[in-house]
């Protein structure tokens, strides 16, 4: 850690990133580079990346003129602990850290390998992506959207980001053509998932299962995957897509364990 | 420009990249580039990437709990003209937009450059650059921090961009360690020219040639160079620099003629 004026942003930036969180992301990441045998030195700094890309959406989410979130994993957010400024540059620094992270030769070798994976979580995260499906999110909170729009908000939102995790061990092990699209597919229905999970979670788990505000979807007039298939709907959806995500993944027998579990964790999970 | 819910927010990105600026960053990686023969096609997408990342800086810097500016470029800031949450998410998706036209193959035909482009960007606007820099400057308006530690903030929070940009033209053109060293010389120069330009014409400059408010380094207690050399001192520093600067050019001979006018600009400039 640095000494001086600046400590107080590597300070936010590991509250943000080192605070807890399930780590699903670089769980992905670590299970998609199992199948290809990638070391695990890379695999970790890949999802260690990812993860910092994640914390810094968050944070950001949370700011009071985004969503407004007092609290994040039973914790203050990072500008009630700090202050909104910090926030602002610890979002914008741990982004800009995990693109340092992706690039650097310690990452991997091949330096295409490694821009392709700027490249690819670039994408993943920005107008096409997440931040992208933010701006539907917000607006989906004054509007109201037919079912393909919050469709593709939910793909861009949170579905673009699982699905580059899934690819990334594809990346790092320079996979064929055909075992990569296999990921893709099985990273789109996990995302899909992800987020009928989340949403149910939303409206079914309490505040202190979640250790953030829940029921704001529905408190905000949101229009969620859940509000449009009801609650049975969403979980028989949410059943069918899993099952199919998990086909994806035969052409790699048992070394896609890891992979199956996590799509097992989507749909048990708690929190 | 996509429609649906989100074009808004590309909306809100072109406003504040193309509404105007000096384009000095991708002016001095055009400058850089043409010492080494680089395609003017991949200077022009390097010089994009970061006018991309300094549009993000200001609109995240013009934020209400940043420095709560309304003007810029003599127009209503991102916020003003939007919303905060469109600023936010329009600086986060410009900064991630740079990366993603740095690592992409269109930039150039060598991973290892695309790779480093990254790299370079990545370190240069992070916690040991600019927005770490940004961080010490918040705290300089309530703290009195001493010249070294003035000094340092500058370095970060404008100088390590503009070093980069005066390499860039390096790392396309697979300088040798020699000559891409002089360019971080003059680029360390340069830049820290360009911060006691600024911060003189804070001082003396008017609003209206500025097209931002002016003298707010002053009302907000701000420690700047020119208040630890004195406006005269300052200007002799400028002076003194530039030369300097000027003189790292000298391996370039005549290629260099655009850098050259880039120091000349830098001390003569009056917005």
């Amino acid at each position: 850690m640095p000494e001086g004026p600046e400590a107080r942003l590597h300070e936010a930036m590991r509250y943000a990133v080192l605070g807890g969180g399930k780590r699903f992301r670089p769980f992905l990441v670590a299970g998609s580079s199992a199948l290809f045998g990638v070391a695990r030195h890379a695999a970790l700094r890949v999802g260690a990346a990812v993860e910092m890309l994640h914390a810094y959406s968050l944070v950001h989410d949370d700011l009071p003129c985004m969503d407004d979130d007092d609290l994040r994993r039973g914790q203050p957010t990072v500008h009630k602990k700090f202050d909104e400024a910090t926030a602002v540059l610890a979002g914008d620094t741990l982004l800009t850290l995990a693109f340092e992270i992706l690039a650097d030769d310690d990452t991997h070798a091949d330096p295409k390998v490694r821009a392709e994976l700027v490249h690819g979580l670039a994408r993943a995260s920005g107008a096409r992506g997440m931040t992208g499906g933010q701006m539907i999110d917000i607006r989906a909170q004054k509007e109201d959207f037919d079912e393909g729009t919050i469709m593709r908000l939910q793909r861009m939102k949170t579905g673009a980001i699982i699905e580059f995790c899934c690819q990334a061990g594809a990346i790092l092990g320079r996979a064929s053509p055909p075992l990569r699209h296999a990921l893709v597919g099985y990273g789109r229905d996990l995302g899909l998932c992800f987020q009928i999970a989340d949403d149910l979670l939303d409206i079914t788990a309490t505040a202190e299962e979640m250790g953030k505000r829940t029921g704001k979807d529905a408190a905000a007039g949101k229009a969620t995957l859940v509000g449009i298939l009801g609650i049975e709907g969403a979980k028989r959806q949410l059943e069918l897509l899993s099952r199919q995500a998990g086909e994806y993944l035969a052409p790699f027998g048992e070394r896609a364990a890891l992979l199956q579990a996590a799509a097992d964790f989507v749909i048990r999970r708690r929190n």
